[in-house]
């Protein structure tokens, strides 16, 4: 799959879920290594008017589910793609738009992780992931365990 | 404050955040020593049919963050409470309706933190959540460290 269709079929992954959909989540593009996500403050917001804790860790968790089904799309490869666990930290209170990346720990291991699959049906990797200050510095981070199981 | 009292101003506090209202999060109680909450599952649905991880991970984050203001609603005490990390597992996918509890790691801290606010103006803990399984075992658990800053 070309790029172009694999960041529009992630699009559509991300609309059908109620709780994406509600924190009006947007794909911004994918720069490698990072998928980046954001999304607006107002449909984010908790009691003291920067962004709520919950929402910082779905979207960073989101970015990372994201942008596996991303790259598996670009292969033809067909998986369910989970979470197993992650370590989250805030670090700076945001009052602006949500902007979140995600990468692979260690972007050289993408070709591994494809093959294991393959030949596996399931493989695992560590993901992190970041809500970004404006001034570029994080306002939390996230690292998480990712398993893909192949479908079909 | 009353209990009953108490447990309505958490329950507008949670109505007044646009996430969680998305989330559909209803209080269900305090039964020492768990706060409880529940969410309806098409609100918080993946993909996959089950628990989003995002709405998940949120879910009992709000739950801890909703144990303290509550338990400093009932001391009088105001102040602002933030999530400083957590490590989330998720360890079975859920298909029914997210009921989450969560504790002070010590339940018998309380009055420490308490005291700890009121001199100092700040003090922190350790929360665990969950959320169940039909059968009361965890489809996923937090362990999450919370720092409340007083106010005024």
């Amino acid at each position: 799959m070309y790029v172009e269709a694999a960041m529009d079929a992630l699009r559509h992954a991300y609309q059908a879920m109620p709780p994406v959909r509600a924190m009006q989540v947007e794909v911004e593009g994918y720069q490698a290594p990072w998928l980046k996500l954001r999304a607006p403050l107002a449909a984010n917001v908790n009691d003291k008017g920067t962004a709520f804790g919950g929402s910082l860790c779905s979207l960073m968790t989101i970015a990372g589910w994201g942008l596996l089904q991303m790259r598996l799309s670009l292969e033809d490869l067909r998986a369910e793609i989970y979470v197993a666990d992650s370590q989250v930290r805030y670090l700076t209170p945001l009052r602006s738009q949500l902007q979140a990346r995600a990468r692979l720990r260690d972007d050289g291991e993408w070709a591994e992780f494809m093959l294991t699959l393959r030949r596996r049906g399931r493989a695992r990797t560590q993901v992190l992931a970041q809500v970004d200050l404006d001034d570029g510095q994080a306002a939390c981070t996230l690292e998480g365990r990712f398993v893909a199981i192949a479908v079909g």
